[in-house]
């Protein structure tokens, strides 16, 4: 599986897209909201450039989109308002694979540079958008042009599949029942992934330049530990049932890993402090629960609609990858089994998804 | 009629795709080379810029939307190996209006660069490529950002369709039959267009950056010469025919009028000299004949085929357009009857396109 072509979250406005189905990563954008505001107007009060060029990468498609550039904007619109100085230019870089549905990103952009204007009045200047198709895995900007980077949950996503995990049979990630091997080769090529990331955005970002990276993640130091893996794991048994009633071959899950690590806070320090290139401003970890509606319903509710929801959440993440390895046919059925085994879990245990995020300063 | 959310050309790859029906636009990019490398490597040689931005406005989906920007990168590359120096950046910006099939430009990037690099070896360097979906009739850039801009095939395109067109009964663009108050107001419409087009390039353009524009336009100074506007002349029989017969009503043809103005080498330089920022370095008009393939096939093949192909290549480009105002009911049967008219004009008369192609320096 070729992750480059086949990763992308399910496209378009309907009722299986990511952008109806992605109020965790919503969540978890206005969770860390703090931390970019003080990144992004510390960047900004030592520099005040004209033009503030902004990435975000794994933007995807859909409201979030959006999101995280909207606050950044904002920070920075109520910094000039309190020192009375004329706002900059912003140059926003949209980044994510080129299976992502950059054409419905782009037919809304312009209402939501109508939004801003209305919010920020006449002293909003000049925003330009651009999509940068590619995999933040490699090079995507010129050297040195670059102010802020931010990325929220798509740094769980490794490039490739590790090789090494003939063993892992019957799991689709790690899980408490993977040998160490499965183990190392996952967190290995998490390792050269994400140290590679950081020495091309070293080159892009320039020197005080900023970076805000929110990564799905766990806390204990174990990676086969519930808090990392164990939404993967009830998608799993969803599988193997399948298996067993004879509906998907038992070859054909054997040879199916996810392409993601979650990795712990200490995990993300080392890359960092081994690359060199970035002081590391904030390293913070902060737990969200699958079911995004947690507050709003009463809880007979919440425990039904919150299954129903993550099911959803996961299918516009998972889908495609799914698709491309076991085929169209067994979609339906994985996610409404997937779906009551996870409402199941989460009316008996607390159910949370682990953020790790860090703020760094380029040197 | 918003231009700006309906006017695209044909997306996708399949039969009626601007992606394959775009020889005519194909051939004026590769006849407007000369023009294109003496600017780019005049504009290189002086500044020798680490990172060198390029802008293509317009740039379609289909193996066009690399055409000019792999010619221009090539020049560069060959002076580079020429003077013993190492080659730059590049950052290659892809405009069009958000309609733009950019899924499709995005999906091929990778494979487009892959061969790149073939065809240029080792000292070729990083290329990276990014989509900015808006109208060029507004800003686009950040402020001194550009080196060079190129746009084929586009500046014909209006923002509108001009107001005070009541009067164009029967026809569907400046036509013979058309009275002076419809000239009038597509001739000021071109020049509010374009004076706009200048001013926003000029901010964005840095001092001593080039453009050179290639835009369909006409050698006679009457805009109702059949040079300009003949093609949409025969376009509007097919409709008129379809009027007569009861298939299309009268007053909804009579209410369509298409946004677009062909103008003349000497409307160009008049908005050029008024806006003042740019120097003019060529003006040139160049023809191209209506079939493509004029020279590769046998006269009979020729004229059967050039009417199917220019009909064609005028249905990637204007279906959208069509569709948006009579539905999509009337589209096959239009160009059924447009290709036979086609292709009896053509049998009978020289039929060309007139190229206007203006190189410019940014002051």
């Amino acid at each position: 599986m070729e992750v480059v072509q086949v990763l992308h979250m399910n496209g378009g406005m309907g009722e299986t897209s990511y952008a109806n189905n992605s109020l965790v990563q919503q969540k978890v954008i206005t969770m860390t909201k703090p931390i970019m505001e003080e990144a992004i107007t510390s960047l900004y009060c030592r520099t005040f450039p004209t033009t503030l060029t902004i990435a975000d990468l794994g933007c995807s498609s859909g409201p979030n989109t959006f999101l995280a550039v909207s606050q950044l904007i904002k920070s920075v619109q109520a910094v000039c308002r309190k020192l009375g100085k004329q706002p900059p230019e912003y140059q926003v870089l949209l980044n994510d694979l080129p299976g992502n549905d950059f054409n419905t990103i782009f037919r809304s952009i312009s209402s939501f540079q109508d939004k801003l204007k209305n919010q920020m009045g006449s002293s909003f200047g000049p925003c330009f958008f651009t999509g940068v198709p590619g995999s933040f895995y490699g090079r995507l900007f010129a050297t040195s042009t670059l102010h802020f980077v931010h990325s929220s949950y798509s740094l769980q996503w490794l490039s490739q599949v590790p090789e090494g995990l003939e063993n892992n049979k019957g799991n689709i990630y790690i899980a408490s029942t993977s040998p160490p091997s499965v183990l190392k080769a996952y967190r290995e090529q998490f390792q050269r992934d994400f140290s590679y990331f950081l020495k091309c955005r070293s080159k892009e970002l320039m020197g005080g330049g900023r970076m805000v990276l929110t990564i799905l993640g766990r806390k204990n130091e174990d990676p086969s530990s519930k808090d990392g893996c164990y939404i993967w794991e009830l998608m799993a048994m969803a599988l193997n049932d399948m298996v067993s009633e004879g509906i998907i071959e038992e070859e054909k899950l054997n040879s199916f890993n996810i392409p993601q690590y979650t990795p712990s806070p200490l995990e993300v320090k080392e890359e960092v402090i081994k690359d060199g290139s970035f002081i590391i401003d904030r390293l913070e970890v902060s737990e969200v629960n699958w079911n995004a509606y947690d507050s709003e319903f009463s809880p007979s509710d919440t425990l039904d609609e919150g299954g129903y929801s993550v099911a959803k959440c996961m299918r516009a993440v998972a889908e495609p990858l799914l698709v491309s390895h076991f085929g169209e046919g067994i979609i339906e059925e994985v996610f409404r089994r997937y779906r009551e085994i996870v409402a199941d879990c989460m009316s008996k245990e607390k159910t949370e998804f682990i953020n790790v995020t860090i703020s760094v300063t380029k040197r």
